[in-house]
Protein backbone atom coordinates (compact mmCIF):
# COMPACT_ATOMS: atom_id res chain seq x y z
CA UNK A 1 0.00 0.00 0.00
CA UNK A 2 1.29 3.12 -1.09
CA UNK A 3 1.47 5.43 1.61
CA UNK A 4 -0.98 9.06 1.41
CA UNK A 5 0.15 12.32 2.55
CA UNK A 6 -2.19 14.30 4.91
CA UNK A 7 -1.91 17.83 4.67
CA UNK A 8 -3.38 19.49 8.38
CA UNK A 9 -4.20 22.80 8.89
CA UNK A 10 -3.63 23.45 12.40
CA UNK A 11 -4.19 26.12 15.07
CA UNK A 12 -3.07 26.18 18.78
CA UNK A 13 -2.21 28.08 22.13
CA UNK A 14 1.09 27.73 22.14
CA UNK A 15 1.49 28.50 25.93
CA UNK A 16 1.86 25.32 27.59
CA UNK A 17 4.48 24.17 24.15
CA UNK A 18 7.82 24.75 24.04
CA UNK A 19 7.51 25.72 20.26
CA UNK A 20 6.28 23.63 17.38
CA UNK A 21 9.24 21.53 16.38
CA UNK A 22 10.01 18.57 18.87
CA UNK A 23 12.18 19.79 22.03
CA UNK A 24 14.74 17.29 24.03
CA UNK A 25 13.10 19.98 27.04
CA UNK A 26 9.49 19.53 26.84
CA UNK A 27 6.13 19.18 25.09
CA UNK A 28 6.02 20.56 21.84
CA UNK A 29 2.84 20.87 19.61
CA UNK A 30 4.89 18.47 16.72
CA UNK A 31 4.84 15.75 19.63
CA UNK A 32 1.59 16.02 20.50
CA UNK A 33 0.11 15.22 16.53
CA UNK A 34 2.78 13.04 15.85
CA UNK A 35 1.43 11.05 18.78
CA UNK A 36 -2.38 11.66 17.77
CA UNK A 37 -1.33 10.66 14.25
CA UNK A 38 0.46 7.19 15.50
CA UNK A 39 -2.69 6.19 17.73
CA UNK A 40 -5.02 6.88 14.83
CA UNK A 41 -2.80 5.20 12.04
CA UNK A 42 -0.52 2.78 14.07
CA UNK A 43 2.59 3.87 12.57
CA UNK A 44 5.79 5.85 12.66
CA UNK A 45 4.66 9.62 11.86
CA UNK A 46 6.64 12.81 10.76
CA UNK A 47 5.28 15.75 11.15
CA UNK A 48 6.75 18.78 8.56
CA UNK A 49 5.07 21.95 8.92
CA UNK A 50 5.67 25.60 7.37
CA UNK A 51 6.72 27.39 9.97
CA UNK A 52 8.88 26.97 12.73
CA UNK A 53 7.53 28.85 15.97
CA UNK A 54 8.94 29.10 19.40
CA UNK A 55 7.58 28.63 22.75
CA UNK A 56 4.67 30.46 23.32
CA UNK A 57 3.60 31.73 19.73
CA UNK A 58 0.43 30.86 18.34
CA UNK A 59 -1.20 29.52 15.45
CA UNK A 60 -4.51 30.59 13.61
CA UNK A 61 -3.28 28.19 10.27
CA UNK A 62 -0.36 26.68 9.91
CA UNK A 63 -0.05 24.47 7.77
CA UNK A 64 1.58 20.81 8.34
CA UNK A 65 1.94 16.90 6.38
CA UNK A 66 2.93 13.95 7.19
CA UNK A 67 3.25 10.42 5.03
CA UNK A 68 1.26 6.58 6.37
CA UNK A 69 -0.24 4.33 4.91
CA UNK A 70 -4.18 4.80 5.56
CA UNK A 71 -7.53 4.69 3.35
CA UNK A 72 -9.12 7.13 6.29
CA UNK A 73 -10.72 10.34 4.10
CA UNK A 74 -9.38 13.47 4.67
CA UNK A 75 -12.31 14.21 6.88
CA UNK A 76 -12.11 11.08 9.45
CA UNK A 77 -8.51 11.26 9.60
CA UNK A 78 -9.00 14.95 11.10
CA UNK A 79 -11.19 13.79 13.36
CA UNK A 80 -9.40 11.03 14.67
CA UNK A 81 -6.29 12.89 15.52
CA UNK A 82 -8.48 15.62 17.10
CA UNK A 83 -10.22 13.76 19.20
CA UNK A 84 -6.59 11.65 20.43
CA UNK A 85 -4.91 15.29 20.83
CA UNK A 86 -7.69 16.40 23.63
CA UNK A 87 -7.30 18.13 25.99
CA UNK A 88 -4.08 19.64 24.46
CA UNK A 89 -4.67 23.38 22.98
CA UNK A 90 -4.37 22.02 19.87
CA UNK A 91 -7.09 21.31 16.27
CA UNK A 92 -6.85 20.33 13.00
CA UNK A 93 -9.08 23.04 11.51
CA UNK A 94 -8.94 21.06 7.98
CA UNK A 95 -7.16 18.05 6.29
CA UNK A 96 -7.16 17.08 3.03
CA UNK A 97 -4.73 14.61 0.76
CA UNK A 98 -2.14 16.18 -0.90
CA UNK A 99 0.21 15.13 -3.82
CA UNK A 100 3.51 13.73 -2.78
CA UNK A 101 5.25 16.48 -4.20
CA UNK A 102 3.64 19.00 -1.89
CA UNK A 103 5.71 20.21 0.90
CA UNK A 104 4.33 21.66 3.94
CA UNK A 105 7.51 23.60 4.01
CA UNK A 106 9.44 23.18 1.02
CA UNK A 107 6.45 24.39 -1.32
CA UNK A 108 5.48 27.35 0.97
CA UNK A 109 5.75 30.65 -0.79
CA UNK A 110 4.69 32.86 1.58
CA UNK A 111 4.53 33.27 5.55
CA UNK A 112 2.02 35.86 7.18
CA UNK A 113 1.77 36.50 10.47
CA UNK A 114 -0.18 38.50 13.25
CA UNK A 115 1.59 40.58 16.70
CA UNK A 116 -0.68 41.70 19.12
CA UNK A 117 -0.70 44.78 21.31
CA UNK A 118 -3.17 45.64 23.98
CA UNK A 119 -2.31 49.00 25.01
CA UNK A 120 -3.53 49.92 28.25
CA UNK A 121 -2.80 50.40 31.80
CA UNK A 122 -4.60 47.63 33.27
CA UNK A 123 -3.45 44.00 33.23
CA UNK A 124 -4.36 41.50 30.70
CA UNK A 125 -7.60 38.96 31.83
CA UNK A 126 -8.78 37.32 28.70
CA UNK A 127 -6.25 38.27 26.65
CA UNK A 128 -3.83 37.22 29.28
CA UNK A 129 -0.96 34.89 26.92
CA UNK A 130 -2.77 36.42 23.54
CA UNK A 131 -1.59 39.75 23.66
CA UNK A 132 1.81 41.92 24.71
CA UNK A 133 0.37 44.70 27.46
CA UNK A 134 2.08 48.28 26.55
CA UNK A 135 1.43 50.49 29.17
CA UNK A 136 2.27 53.63 27.87
CA UNK A 137 0.19 55.25 25.41
CA UNK A 138 1.67 54.60 21.70
CA UNK A 139 1.28 56.12 18.68
CA UNK A 140 0.29 53.33 16.34
CA UNK A 141 0.58 55.51 13.00
CA UNK A 142 3.77 56.72 13.90
CA UNK A 143 5.04 52.94 14.15
CA UNK A 144 3.18 52.15 11.21
CA UNK A 145 5.32 55.05 9.22
CA UNK A 146 8.84 53.60 10.79
CA UNK A 147 7.49 50.07 9.77
CA UNK A 148 7.67 50.97 6.10
CA UNK A 149 11.47 51.21 6.16
CA UNK A 150 12.00 47.54 7.02
CA UNK A 151 9.33 46.82 3.98
CA UNK A 152 11.54 45.27 1.00
CA UNK A 153 15.09 43.43 0.33
CA UNK A 154 17.17 44.18 2.86
CA UNK A 155 19.94 42.44 5.47
CA UNK A 156 17.93 41.92 8.34
CA UNK A 157 21.35 41.18 10.94
CA UNK A 158 19.95 43.93 13.41
CA UNK A 159 16.56 42.09 13.98
CA UNK A 160 17.67 38.01 13.87
CA UNK A 161 18.01 35.83 17.04
CA UNK A 162 22.07 34.68 17.44
CA UNK A 163 20.95 31.32 17.41
CA UNK A 164 19.22 31.80 13.82
CA UNK A 165 20.11 28.80 11.52
CA UNK A 166 19.87 30.70 8.22
CA UNK A 167 22.34 30.88 5.69
CA UNK A 168 21.97 34.30 4.72
CA UNK A 169 20.48 37.73 7.00
CA UNK A 170 19.23 39.22 3.84
CA UNK A 171 15.49 38.61 3.50
CA UNK A 172 12.51 40.42 1.29
CA UNK A 173 9.83 41.72 3.92
CA UNK A 174 6.21 42.28 1.79
CA UNK A 175 4.14 43.75 4.45
CA UNK A 176 4.31 45.46 7.80
CA UNK A 177 1.43 46.93 8.49
CA UNK A 178 0.81 48.78 11.72
CA UNK A 179 -3.07 49.38 12.64
CA UNK A 180 -4.92 50.47 15.79
CA UNK A 181 -8.55 49.02 17.06
CA UNK A 182 -9.55 50.94 20.06
CA UNK A 183 -7.06 49.90 22.45
CA UNK A 184 -4.93 47.06 20.57
CA UNK A 185 -2.82 47.76 18.27
CA UNK A 186 -2.49 45.20 15.46
CA UNK A 187 0.87 44.36 13.29
CA UNK A 188 0.72 42.19 10.23
CA UNK A 189 3.54 40.74 8.84
CA UNK A 190 4.25 39.13 5.64
CA UNK A 191 7.12 37.45 3.68
CA UNK A 192 8.39 34.22 1.73
CA UNK A 193 10.50 33.28 4.70
CA UNK A 194 11.84 34.99 8.12
CA UNK A 195 14.69 34.85 10.27
CA UNK A 196 14.60 33.24 13.89
CA UNK A 197 13.26 36.06 16.29
CA UNK A 198 12.85 38.37 13.35
CA UNK A 199 8.97 39.36 13.67
CA UNK A 200 9.58 39.69 17.41
CA UNK A 201 12.39 42.08 17.16
CA UNK A 202 10.64 44.29 14.59
CA UNK A 203 7.54 44.38 16.67
CA UNK A 204 9.69 44.91 19.74
CA UNK A 205 11.26 48.21 18.05
CA UNK A 206 8.31 49.39 16.69
CA UNK A 207 6.72 49.49 19.93
CA UNK A 208 9.90 51.76 21.31
CA UNK A 209 8.84 54.07 18.45
CA UNK A 210 4.82 53.82 19.83
CA UNK A 211 6.11 54.47 23.29
CA UNK A 212 8.06 58.37 21.71
CA UNK A 213 11.31 55.94 23.54
CA UNK A 214 12.92 56.30 19.57
CA UNK A 215 12.26 58.81 16.71
CA UNK A 216 10.37 57.07 13.36
CA UNK A 217 14.08 57.50 11.84
CA UNK A 218 15.51 55.28 14.51
CA UNK A 219 14.20 51.87 12.84
CA UNK A 220 15.97 52.81 9.54
CA UNK A 221 19.27 53.61 11.10
CA UNK A 222 19.36 50.32 12.99
CA UNK A 223 18.56 48.18 9.94
CA UNK A 224 21.30 50.16 8.04
CA UNK A 225 23.96 49.41 11.34
CA UNK A 226 23.57 45.38 10.70
CA UNK A 227 24.27 44.82 14.66
CA UNK A 228 22.25 42.86 17.33
CA UNK A 229 23.56 45.26 19.30
CA UNK A 230 21.49 48.38 17.69
CA UNK A 231 18.40 46.08 18.60
CA UNK A 232 15.85 48.12 21.20
CA UNK A 233 13.72 45.36 22.20
CA UNK A 234 12.52 42.01 21.97
CA UNK A 235 8.45 41.33 22.15
CA UNK A 236 7.48 38.19 23.55
CA UNK A 237 6.02 36.00 22.21
CA UNK A 238 2.98 35.21 23.88
CA UNK A 239 1.20 38.43 21.39
CA UNK A 240 2.62 36.56 18.21
CA UNK A 241 -0.04 34.21 16.08
CA UNK A 242 1.10 32.39 12.83
CA UNK A 243 -1.53 33.36 10.77
CA UNK A 244 -1.41 31.82 6.74
CA UNK A 245 1.11 29.85 5.43
CA UNK A 246 0.70 30.42 0.95
CA UNK A 247 1.62 27.93 -1.29
CA UNK A 248 1.84 28.44 -5.10
CA UNK A 249 -1.83 26.58 -6.09
CA UNK A 250 -4.38 24.75 -3.50
CA UNK A 251 -3.11 21.58 -3.06
CA UNK B 1 -13.43 61.80 57.38
CA UNK B 2 -16.31 61.28 54.85
CA UNK B 3 -15.88 58.24 53.04
CA UNK B 4 -15.71 57.97 49.33
CA UNK B 5 -17.64 56.41 47.05
CA UNK B 6 -15.09 54.91 43.99
CA UNK B 7 -16.49 53.10 41.06
CA UNK B 8 -14.57 50.28 39.41
CA UNK B 9 -14.95 49.40 35.91
CA UNK B 10 -13.79 45.46 35.98
CA UNK B 11 -13.11 43.16 33.55
CA UNK B 12 -12.54 39.23 34.40
CA UNK B 13 -12.00 36.12 32.85
CA UNK B 14 -14.60 34.03 34.82
CA UNK B 15 -13.21 30.61 34.11
CA UNK B 16 -12.04 30.22 38.00
CA UNK B 17 -14.34 32.09 39.61
CA UNK B 18 -17.70 30.65 41.42
CA UNK B 19 -19.39 33.90 39.64
CA UNK B 20 -19.26 37.70 40.73
CA UNK B 21 -21.09 37.36 43.77
CA UNK B 22 -19.36 35.98 47.25
CA UNK B 23 -20.02 32.45 47.51
CA UNK B 24 -19.50 30.13 50.38
CA UNK B 25 -17.88 27.45 48.47
CA UNK B 26 -15.61 28.81 46.32
CA UNK B 27 -13.64 31.79 44.65
CA UNK B 28 -15.80 35.26 43.82
CA UNK B 29 -14.96 37.92 41.71
CA UNK B 30 -16.71 40.14 44.86
CA UNK B 31 -13.93 38.63 47.21
CA UNK B 32 -10.78 39.13 45.26
CA UNK B 33 -11.96 42.82 44.55
CA UNK B 34 -12.73 43.35 48.15
CA UNK B 35 -9.83 42.02 49.53
CA UNK B 36 -7.56 43.91 47.17
CA UNK B 37 -9.42 47.42 48.40
CA UNK B 38 -9.20 45.82 51.83
CA UNK B 39 -5.27 45.48 51.28
CA UNK B 40 -5.08 49.03 49.64
CA UNK B 41 -7.34 50.70 52.31
CA UNK B 42 -6.90 48.92 55.40
CA UNK B 43 -10.64 49.13 55.67
CA UNK B 44 -13.58 46.48 55.39
CA UNK B 45 -14.60 46.92 52.21
CA UNK B 46 -18.37 45.90 50.50
CA UNK B 47 -18.60 45.59 46.47
CA UNK B 48 -21.80 45.91 44.25
CA UNK B 49 -22.19 45.47 41.33
CA UNK B 50 -24.33 46.25 38.33
CA UNK B 51 -24.78 42.45 37.51
CA UNK B 52 -24.62 39.54 39.04
CA UNK B 53 -23.20 36.98 36.95
CA UNK B 54 -22.53 32.88 37.39
CA UNK B 55 -19.94 30.31 37.73
CA UNK B 56 -17.46 31.17 34.18
CA UNK B 57 -19.35 33.73 32.47
CA UNK B 58 -16.84 36.74 31.49
CA UNK B 59 -17.29 40.65 31.84
CA UNK B 60 -15.61 43.30 29.94
CA UNK B 61 -17.07 45.96 31.61
CA UNK B 62 -18.88 45.45 34.34
CA UNK B 63 -19.53 48.22 36.62
CA UNK B 64 -19.32 48.51 40.55
CA UNK B 65 -18.56 51.11 43.12
CA UNK B 66 -17.22 50.32 46.63
CA UNK B 67 -17.05 53.58 50.00
CA UNK B 68 -14.00 54.02 51.98
CA UNK B 69 -12.44 56.24 54.07
CA UNK B 70 -9.56 57.34 51.20
CA UNK B 71 -7.73 60.65 50.15
CA UNK B 72 -6.31 58.26 47.09
CA UNK B 73 -7.12 59.91 43.54
CA UNK B 74 -9.09 57.29 41.46
CA UNK B 75 -6.14 56.87 38.96
CA UNK B 76 -4.10 55.60 41.87
CA UNK B 77 -6.98 53.25 43.67
CA UNK B 78 -7.36 51.52 40.33
CA UNK B 79 -3.36 50.94 40.16
CA UNK B 80 -3.24 49.88 43.76
CA UNK B 81 -6.08 47.74 43.21
CA UNK B 82 -4.99 46.13 40.37
CA UNK B 83 -1.47 45.47 41.96
CA UNK B 84 -2.83 43.72 44.79
CA UNK B 85 -5.51 41.49 42.05
CA UNK B 86 -2.59 40.15 40.64
CA UNK B 87 -2.56 37.41 39.21
CA UNK B 88 -5.97 36.65 39.60
CA UNK B 89 -7.43 37.57 36.03
CA UNK B 90 -9.75 40.83 37.07
CA UNK B 91 -8.46 43.96 36.20
CA UNK B 92 -9.88 47.49 37.30
CA UNK B 93 -9.88 48.72 33.77
CA UNK B 94 -11.34 52.49 34.91
CA UNK B 95 -11.71 53.88 38.06
CA UNK B 96 -13.76 57.17 38.81
CA UNK B 97 -15.40 58.80 42.50
CA UNK B 98 -19.14 59.04 42.08
CA UNK B 99 -21.35 61.11 44.14
CA UNK B 100 -23.04 59.19 47.22
CA UNK B 101 -26.17 58.52 45.17
CA UNK B 102 -24.71 56.90 42.81
CA UNK B 103 -25.10 53.14 42.99
CA UNK B 104 -23.74 50.43 41.00
CA UNK B 105 -27.00 48.39 40.71
CA UNK B 106 -29.58 50.56 41.71
CA UNK B 107 -28.48 53.62 39.78
CA UNK B 108 -27.83 50.81 36.38
CA UNK B 109 -31.01 50.66 33.75
CA UNK B 110 -29.48 49.25 31.45
CA UNK B 111 -27.33 46.02 30.75
CA UNK B 112 -25.78 44.46 27.85
CA UNK B 113 -24.68 41.14 27.00
CA UNK B 114 -22.94 39.51 24.44
CA UNK B 115 -22.93 35.70 23.90
CA UNK B 116 -19.91 34.05 21.24
CA UNK B 117 -20.50 30.82 19.64
CA UNK B 118 -18.05 29.26 17.63
CA UNK B 119 -19.51 27.26 14.72
CA UNK B 120 -17.36 24.40 13.68
CA UNK B 121 -16.10 21.10 14.06
CA UNK B 122 -12.71 21.68 15.77
CA UNK B 123 -12.37 21.85 19.15
CA UNK B 124 -11.53 25.04 20.37
CA UNK B 125 -8.07 26.20 21.57
CA UNK B 126 -7.06 30.12 21.61
CA UNK B 127 -10.76 30.01 22.32
CA UNK B 128 -11.57 27.39 25.11
CA UNK B 129 -13.49 28.89 27.56
CA UNK B 130 -14.24 31.92 25.65
CA UNK B 131 -16.79 30.96 23.81
CA UNK B 132 -19.65 27.65 22.78
CA UNK B 133 -18.82 25.31 20.36
CA UNK B 134 -21.30 24.77 18.38
CA UNK B 135 -20.88 21.72 15.90
CA UNK B 136 -23.64 21.35 13.48
CA UNK B 137 -23.61 24.54 10.77
CA UNK B 138 -25.61 26.45 11.81
CA UNK B 139 -28.39 29.55 10.01
CA UNK B 140 -27.72 32.08 11.53
CA UNK B 141 -30.22 34.66 9.62
CA UNK B 142 -32.37 31.92 10.41
CA UNK B 143 -31.49 32.61 14.37
CA UNK B 144 -31.52 36.19 14.48
CA UNK B 145 -35.23 36.10 12.35
CA UNK B 146 -36.73 33.63 15.16
CA UNK B 147 -34.94 36.19 17.95
CA UNK B 148 -36.88 39.02 17.07
CA UNK B 149 -39.65 37.07 18.85
CA UNK B 150 -38.25 37.22 22.29
CA UNK B 151 -37.90 41.16 21.66
CA UNK B 152 -40.42 43.06 23.75
CA UNK B 153 -42.43 43.25 26.71
CA UNK B 154 -42.87 39.69 27.62
CA UNK B 155 -43.57 37.32 30.34
CA UNK B 156 -40.17 35.06 30.19
CA UNK B 157 -41.22 32.45 32.25
CA UNK B 158 -40.01 29.23 29.87
CA UNK B 159 -36.39 31.37 29.89
CA UNK B 160 -35.73 31.73 33.63
CA UNK B 161 -33.89 29.44 36.10
CA UNK B 162 -35.80 27.73 38.80
CA UNK B 163 -33.31 30.08 41.03
CA UNK B 164 -34.41 32.45 39.72
CA UNK B 165 -35.32 35.27 42.85
CA UNK B 166 -36.84 38.13 40.79
CA UNK B 167 -40.24 38.82 41.68
CA UNK B 168 -42.13 38.54 38.41
CA UNK B 169 -40.75 37.05 35.03
CA UNK B 170 -42.09 39.73 32.89
CA UNK B 171 -38.95 41.69 31.87
CA UNK B 172 -38.63 43.91 28.48
CA UNK B 173 -36.29 42.52 26.08
CA UNK B 174 -34.60 45.47 24.22
CA UNK B 175 -32.20 43.91 21.25
CA UNK B 176 -31.47 40.33 20.88
CA UNK B 177 -29.68 40.46 17.87
CA UNK B 178 -27.72 37.28 15.78
CA UNK B 179 -24.91 37.89 13.51
CA UNK B 180 -22.16 35.93 11.82
CA UNK B 181 -18.83 36.69 11.45
CA UNK B 182 -17.04 33.83 9.70
CA UNK B 183 -17.47 30.65 12.16
CA UNK B 184 -18.24 32.83 15.19
CA UNK B 185 -22.01 33.70 15.69
CA UNK B 186 -22.41 37.00 17.95
CA UNK B 187 -25.32 37.71 20.25
CA UNK B 188 -25.96 40.88 21.24
CA UNK B 189 -28.34 41.24 24.36
CA UNK B 190 -29.73 44.53 25.95
CA UNK B 191 -32.44 44.86 28.37
CA UNK B 192 -33.31 47.08 31.41
CA UNK B 193 -32.54 44.10 33.77
CA UNK B 194 -32.71 40.13 33.18
CA UNK B 195 -34.09 37.12 34.57
CA UNK B 196 -31.94 34.40 36.26
CA UNK B 197 -30.31 32.30 33.16
CA UNK B 198 -32.48 34.75 30.39
CA UNK B 199 -29.62 35.12 28.26
CA UNK B 200 -28.19 31.75 28.34
CA UNK B 201 -31.78 30.24 27.97
CA UNK B 202 -32.56 32.05 25.04
CA UNK B 203 -29.57 31.49 23.19
CA UNK B 204 -29.82 27.91 23.74
CA UNK B 205 -33.11 27.53 22.39
CA UNK B 206 -31.86 29.77 19.18
CA UNK B 207 -29.03 27.24 18.93
CA UNK B 208 -31.45 24.73 18.21
CA UNK B 209 -33.24 26.85 15.38
CA UNK B 210 -30.01 27.31 14.20
CA UNK B 211 -29.28 23.89 13.67
CA UNK B 212 -32.37 23.16 12.08
CA UNK B 213 -33.41 20.90 15.53
CA UNK B 214 -36.38 23.50 15.97
CA UNK B 215 -38.55 25.46 13.52
CA UNK B 216 -38.27 29.41 13.77
CA UNK B 217 -41.50 29.15 14.84
CA UNK B 218 -41.08 26.98 17.99
CA UNK B 219 -39.54 30.08 19.63
CA UNK B 220 -42.88 32.31 19.94
CA UNK B 221 -44.23 28.96 21.17
CA UNK B 222 -42.51 28.34 23.92
CA UNK B 223 -42.31 32.16 24.90
CA UNK B 224 -46.06 31.22 25.05
CA UNK B 225 -45.99 28.48 26.89
CA UNK B 226 -44.56 30.32 30.02
CA UNK B 227 -43.25 26.64 31.28
CA UNK B 228 -39.88 26.31 31.55
CA UNK B 229 -40.06 22.32 30.58
CA UNK B 230 -40.47 23.64 27.09
CA UNK B 231 -37.13 24.95 27.68
CA UNK B 232 -34.40 22.94 24.59
CA UNK B 233 -31.31 24.13 25.82
CA UNK B 234 -29.80 25.94 28.35
CA UNK B 235 -26.30 27.73 26.83
CA UNK B 236 -23.19 26.91 28.79
CA UNK B 237 -21.73 29.91 31.12
CA UNK B 238 -17.96 30.13 28.96
CA UNK B 239 -19.56 31.79 26.18
CA UNK B 240 -21.33 34.53 27.31
CA UNK B 241 -20.07 38.64 28.85
CA UNK B 242 -21.51 41.19 30.56
CA UNK B 243 -20.33 43.94 28.01
CA UNK B 244 -22.15 47.14 29.00
CA UNK B 245 -23.81 48.82 32.17
CA UNK B 246 -25.47 51.63 31.20
CA UNK B 247 -26.43 54.35 33.34
CA UNK B 248 -28.76 57.75 33.32
CA UNK B 249 -25.96 60.19 33.04
CA UNK B 250 -22.41 60.09 33.18
CA UNK B 251 -21.28 59.82 37.22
Amino acid sequence: MAPTRYALTLEFDGTPFFGLQRQKDGPSVQQAVEEAAQAVTGQQVTLHSAGRTDTGVHAIAMRSHFDVESKLTPFRMGEAINAHLRPAPIAVTHCEVVPEDWHARFSCIGRRYLYRIINRRAPLTLEKNRAWLVSPECDAEAMHRAAQSLVGHHDFTTFRSVHCQAASPVKTLDRLDVERAGEEIRIHVAARSFLHHQVRSMVGCLALVGMGRWNEGRIAQVLEAKDRQELGLNAPSHGLYFVEAIYPEAP
